[in-house]
């Protein structure tokens, strides 16, 4: 695309006048390029079983032509209409915490249900049959923010039991020994006594029918990718939009209920929805996970922020610049294109306060106009921004396997209940250290193909994995990898089974250690060797592993404790061509960012970013090269103080319209930016 | 009446042994005038079905005639009997929260349950029967904290969605578009879809549910007020015990489930239940936040405190002094009597520990010795105290539907869940102030007719009203009414859907303001302008609403904040001949009590209770007209310590038995009370 | 038995590989004696209805055999098969909680559902009958840690009403008029209305209805006895592992399901499972407190610690020292053997990270080598150290029924619910004051036939009681022993009414107090008679009662608080030849043990290890006789440092070999023991 994608999600069924030809002149003078229409809005196209109501659609696309605005069309099966549910109870997923579902949100049916599957299959072809011929229509998104929904019912179940049945080759001992269902007289003998999945208190098997599940949403978006697909254009997207763990009350981390390498395969585009604090809470550290995320499950390619907040909730209501500062953001991460959720703020039911671009009184405002002030920028310097392609030198492997497993073997508790850290907040603690660094990253699966791209691989908590991927890391290190992981890491086999043999399994060697004791931190510290993470001494936080390091070994720190001090805490290894890091407990941000930074350093893949980041640590700096082949540099202020800096390289100050010697005083104003283009 | 009733619940059921005559000795020793018998013993009144016991009533009325003590009798119908709900399962109400009830509590029945109407009308007119011949009993008072305890049934349900029907003259598009039904495709196509209504994620719907069953409340009060009066003398009173919003554990505020406004057309005279801390918590405020309702919902007539504390739970013991003072500051708001929960503590079951005038000993102590004290006061200055009339200048418009929005659109989250302050709290803040500036007020619901009766209107968070209520505001003040309103003011229709023109709806010439941004405090703090609010300095809290004044409006106050120091926080409008005040976030009391003291200066309503309030923090003043015609003046002192004050009118000091100058120096001891009568 | 049982649970089941030589070559070298089998594993055992399998049995009593090994069978019945669910849905309890109980954990079948006896009855008989004959099998252990589940079906609901309708001879109006049930309309006028337990609010029928399903846990463990006792040989015991409340995460306190006193008569030995927390919050307190319970409940016998953590869960992780301290600390109390839970971490399943004596790698480390050393001792010694008996002077009554009373009736609410401290609150705060003086106590029932064996008898909070007890504690002191009882004792009968006198009913002369008033603590402390508990001042905690001394009482301390500093708050009486003391609210620890100091002083029980106590906190002082006749000392150090002690009494160091004189200075090490004997 020769263009940034800029817009909004728009819902004439939802405004309370038809606005179509007011609303998108705000638009079009706010230089939107794009709207996303027909998401969730089944019960007004669809208003009686088979009678189709293509009112709304029709006029946002005859209104969004006449102004020169392309066209997603969502298919609306993320909210089923009460006629649905009335007539096929079915519908309503019965789930892990109930089975008594009522009807009213979004997200509550059981996606394998055939009756919403019927009655899905005849919505999406009238809507794609209706819509895929507009010139303006550019491409479908299929379906919204799918997960399975905790859906639990016994067709469900008997899928899943079937499922292992296959898996295990019909060998009912297979699995009870894999599974370790002996315990507590969990063993099951007879597949038809298979009991309730719910009630169990087998981590493996409880994993499983997560994952299962996870399988099932795979399925479905290719299922409903292939329907649009009979009528897609070839120049037409099919995309999804996937989002990410919720928490505490925002696009946190990886999604337990999807795996997003798995489903990005049924889509052309990845569309990501990323949303997070603003305010004196903005600091750029969601927008850039999201964003690495969407594009590494779709192999660099650049992605779709197909929402994200413009007024957002209550709380979120972005300072002057603020809203601005975040479009380029997501930009530099490689977006192809910056969508609101919404374009205006709904007056009733239930989303009433997470407000859109305009507000209640539909007029334009300072979100409005900081909305057209971007879209100007982005129209007049495409060709400096569209096309970004990164070449990260550092991966992070991801799993959700693992944070599946950390939630039924919590860290704190070792049960599948208790407060505890999970695997998002691991993973986000030497995610945010990597950001404050400005080190980019990309995310890979535990069964990435090709490690050996990168100089570094960073390997949170990754408790649950396959042989073949403990053997691919050792490889990794072989082959001249640097590769650092974290406590809990080569834990268990990938039916969640502990290894039997020396922690960490199959890398003892690798890394130089081996522990068979841990316990939670009981005031342990780190105290780091001489000379190594500059002054920092974090207290050891969430679980501590006591290692025993090799012959060899260096131990970069050991716990500061009473009855501990004699075990390492943080460990390096020469291995084959690479080096191996163990990091046995978690610490604050500040210890981790100092770790990381001794670390890369050692490792060769210090730059000039992480200097900077040392120098100026509201300003980050995001890089790549764009679609002609050009160096771009973003320096990005998440503050709302100016920042005075040297230029780090030489180019085209983009939005400044000079040009810029390497050296040279730059100022990166409150909430802004410097784009910089070789 | 010519003298105070005082007196407690008596339930001779739930004795050991028969004590009636010893009792009502005791009570009479201590100037008791009255019990209330026979609420919520409908198992010992009607063991089984259609056998009627009147044992324990006939003792109790007997014992008390013997004794001079009056009776209100209550219908028992709060508790049902075990065999009720065995022989009509459906008597127990199916909830908001449950499909499987049990049986054990009180208030745990559907009032609309056909089996439940017909039991109870047999025992009502069993008991009025029996009752309402004999001469000492007063009255009788119906029912008892009646609500409609969250049922919903689906007959209730049925029963709600025909007055939908009829509400919208059966179009079912008018309640789609009214209630933004469209939203996630909730729309209702036929009106045998209508989902199960509790799962709703539509704040209209929920709302209208609500207040539906407000509704029922009504009704059912009406109807056994009407089995009743076709017993009782003309005589004889009909009363309710209307509760309030129990939080955090006392009266605190509005009750969700009743309208009292409506519910109190049904009943002669106001009964009421306060219960609130004591201790060193003892402020006074709960005592004249629900006199003051009591008084209101009955257009100023005197009220009967059916219920109040007397030893009460755990941790309410009365200090000594307390018990008096509390029963005196009943009567100071108005109250024509004060009724103690209960004569003696129960010695087993389940409120063992919410304590009567008697403890498990069942001999006089502390609290009964100083029952009497009052007791004899009050008969001795009875001429003084009784047909107190209060003529206040300021109001306090409350409104259910209000509280009801505020719980589906939360301040502080804007959802239907989340922690947040809620309706109650921004209108208890508004009230503890006045409270502490001794400045009286009258409550007043959204459809009062006559708002000019008042100088100076109040209005919290009047989220949600109809557009007569909007216009009815913009009379009040352009015919030079004083209105001070807070944010969260006009939002919303009577839908719950939000006006879609600039906010505040229909009063931004009013109040001289518009806004069309809001968040929450991000640690703003309100920056007055020089002289106003006399030093005060609160911070922002919950929301606040980013106000762009016009020209001419005063601004008395902005945000401190670094990204909103150009938007008002509190400003003040010229309008016809009044003024329009309007407050754009909560703040603590200390500010909302400076605040509102420099606008009722300006306003013109500051008199000498307002300087003795910034004198005497402690002391509570109280005024009115009593039944022969002479104004009265309370000064209660809520403290352990005692005031010594110049007297600030004269008159007789009617306990201490002597005249007063005013001016002449008067102390108020600790816990305790001047009364002074023209 | 000559030697101490040291061992471990062996679940060949669990193991990932038939590793018995392997392990039981470990376990002799670490000098075990004993491992305990087949308890929970019914699914192996049986895995198909009527299809036994006894692989994991005879190849764990095969090897146990080979290497030396005594072996304890328990029965498999703690948790369930899927099979038996499957076909027997009524199995799974119907509880409190829910009407849908779901499969997956152990605990959660209905012990009287007949399906589940049948089938029980069946693996019981058949792994008797199989293992009985084989001459190491020392015991058998019936069922593990059973309670009643909450078991609430219609079935056990209908033996409940059974029961009361032959406690009460059928009479109905009795059953009414003990309970109190007329209250809010409770009243059962025909045995078939008798509502669903579950719902009541009447604290006397939840009450009756725990006491009776605490019953059933007597019947059950007596019938799964008297099944093992057909097959038992003489030598061979049958024992329960009993367990404590566990709370806030550890065996804390009495526990509420089960009547330990009347279940230990079903078995010959009593089992016991002890956890508690270790590293830095390791006090021995959760040891002694199991142990004193564990003995008493036999008379003063030996018990068995059934079960007690290796490395235990999470944060348990023994530092070096710890873990032989602890079963040292057993053997103290009188144990007469320590057992673990369990000997391999297991792999998978729900408990991995409740770790065993070797870790996941199944290899020696240092909780192993650290077992073996304790182990090699108490082989070596074990002529000084079985057969320990205690003659105490002190005891402590405690009560089942007053534990769920103020669960009922909560100490800081009076309701049953909100958050409160509880009995095992106010029991343990005594009994660890009693810990850290060095007092050795017995713990005593309410019908116990022998207080008069103790100089001192503590009674906590002793809330229900039927006259027999209290006529039992009047003649106790009558008869010359000292009573030392808290607020709360003698309030209510034993069906939890309210006695109707004056409290405490029945002891007002005794203690010569009596009081009507009490409340919560409101900023009241403790204000003590010069000379009296040593310059402790705590504050009041939970509750205070207001006392009114009698004449002649002795007043040791009065509260200071502004309103209550008339009454006292602990106070002393001479009665008959003994005396009694009253503290009429809780307190912190140092304070109860302050006041318990100068009570026990008094009262002529105090000896060198209390002296001790003071001069050496952290040391531990038991003392006993042991088998041979001779007494024993134990000195503790619960510590990380040292303590250097003048040694206490003269006698031979059993572990440090070597004769120690009076008064010689003893060093008892970090986390360390010396035991002396005479």
């Amino acid at each position: 695309m020769d263009r940034i994608l800029f817009g909004a999600a728009y819902y004439d069924e939802y405004l309370p006048t038809d606005r179509t030809a007011t609303d998108m002149a705000l638009m079009r003078d706010a230089h939107f390029t794009v709207i996303r229409i027909a998401e969730s809005t089944w019960s007004t196209l669809e208003p009686r079983p088979g009678v189709f109501d293509f009112t709304h659609v029709d006029r946002a696309l005859d209104a969004a032509e006449a102004f020169g605005l392309q066209v997603v069309v969502g298919t609306p099966t993320y909210a089923v209409p009460a006629w649905l549910v009335a007539t096929y109870p079915e519908v309503l997923a019965v789930t892990d915490a109930t089975d008594t579902p009522r009807y009213g949100a979004r997200q509550i049916m059981d996606i394998t249900a055939p009756a919403f599957r019927l009655h899905s299959e005849r919505v999406i072809r009238a809507l794609a049959e209706r819509t895929a011929g507009r010139q303006h229509v550019i491409g479908f998104q299929v379906d919204n923010e799918t997960k399975y929904y905790g859906a639990a019912s016994r067709s469900v179940q008997r899928g899943f039991v079937r499922h292992l049945r296959e898996q295990f080759g019909d060998d009912l001992d297979a699995l009870n020994r894999a599974y370790g269902l002996d315990y507590w007289s969990n063993r099951v003998d007879a597949w038809e006594d298979f009991p309730d999945v719910r009630g169990t208190i087998n981590g493996s098997l409880a994993a499983a029918f997560d994952a299962y599940r996870r399988g099932l949403v795979t399925e479905y978006l290719g299922w409903q990718a292939g329907i649009v697909r009979e009528y897609a254009r070839p120049d037409q997207f099919v995309t999804q939009n996937f989002d990410f763990d919720w928490a505490p009350g925002w696009s946190y981390g990886v999604q337990p209920s999807v795996d997003h390498f798995r489903a990005a395969r049924t889509v052309d585009l990845a569309g990501v929805d990323i949303y997070h604090p603003t305010q004196s809470r903005l600091t750029g550290k969601e927008i850039a996970f999201g964003g690495d995320m969407a594009r590494s499950i779709k192999g660099g390619a650049n992605y779709l922020v197909a929402e994200t907040q413009a007024q957002g909730q209550l709380g979120w209501l972005p300072y002057p610049g603020q809203l601005r500062l975040q479009a380029w953001s997501h930009l530099a991460s490689g977006a192809c294109g910056v969508m609101y959720w919404h374009w205006h703020s709904i007056h009733n039911s239930f989303e009433t306060y997470w407000k859109g671009v305009l507000s209640h009184d539909l007029e334009p405002g300072p979100t409005y106009e900081e909305a057209g002030v971007f879209g100007g920028e982005v129209e007049e310097h495409a060709a400096s921004i569209t096309g970004l392609r990164k070449q990260n030198r550092v991966a992070v492997l991801v799993s959700n396997e693992a944070l599946t497993a950390l939630r039924l073997f919590r860290l704190e508790t070792g049960f599948m209940f208790g407060e505890s850290a999970g695997y998002n907040d691991v993973l986000r603690r030497v995610y945010d250290a990597l950001f404050e660094l400005n080190v980019e990253v990309d995310f890979v699966p535990f069964d990435a193909p090709d490690l050996g791209a990168y100089e570094v691989l960073l390997v949170p908590a990754l408790y649950t994995a396959p042989q073949s991927t403990v053997d691919a890391l050792r490889r990794y290190v072989q082959d001249g990898g640097h590769l650092v992981a974290t406590f809990r890491t080569a834990v268990a086999d990938e039916h969640l089974t502990v290894w039997d043999d020396r922690a960490p399994h199959g890398l003892t060697d690798v890394f130089g250690v081996t522990y068979n004791q841990f316990s939670t931190p009981d005031g342990a510290r780190l105290a780091f060797r001489d000379g190594f993470a500059g002054g920092a001494d974090g207290a050891a936080e969430v679980v501590l592993e006591l290692l025993t390091p090799a012959a060899g070994t260096e131990v970069l720190a050991r716990y500061d404790h009473p009855a501990w001090s004699g075990y390492a805490a943080l460990t390096r290894n020469a291995f084959g061509d690479g080096t191996a890091t163990y990091l046995a407990t978690l610490t604050d941000l500040v210890t981790v960012r100092a770790v990381l930074a001794d670390l890369l350093r050692d490792a060769g893949v210090w730059d000039w970013p992480q200097d900077l980041a040392l120098a100026a640590p509201t300003v980050a700096v995001r890089r790549g090269t764009n679609g002609r082949g050009r160096a771009v540099t973003y320096l990005l202020n998440y503050s709302g103080s100016p920042v005075v800096l040297p230029a780090p390289v030489a180019g085209r100050d983009v939005l400044g319209a000079r040009d810029v010697t390497a050296g040279q005083e730059l100022t990166v104003g409150a909430w802004d930016l410097v784009l910089l283009e070789d």
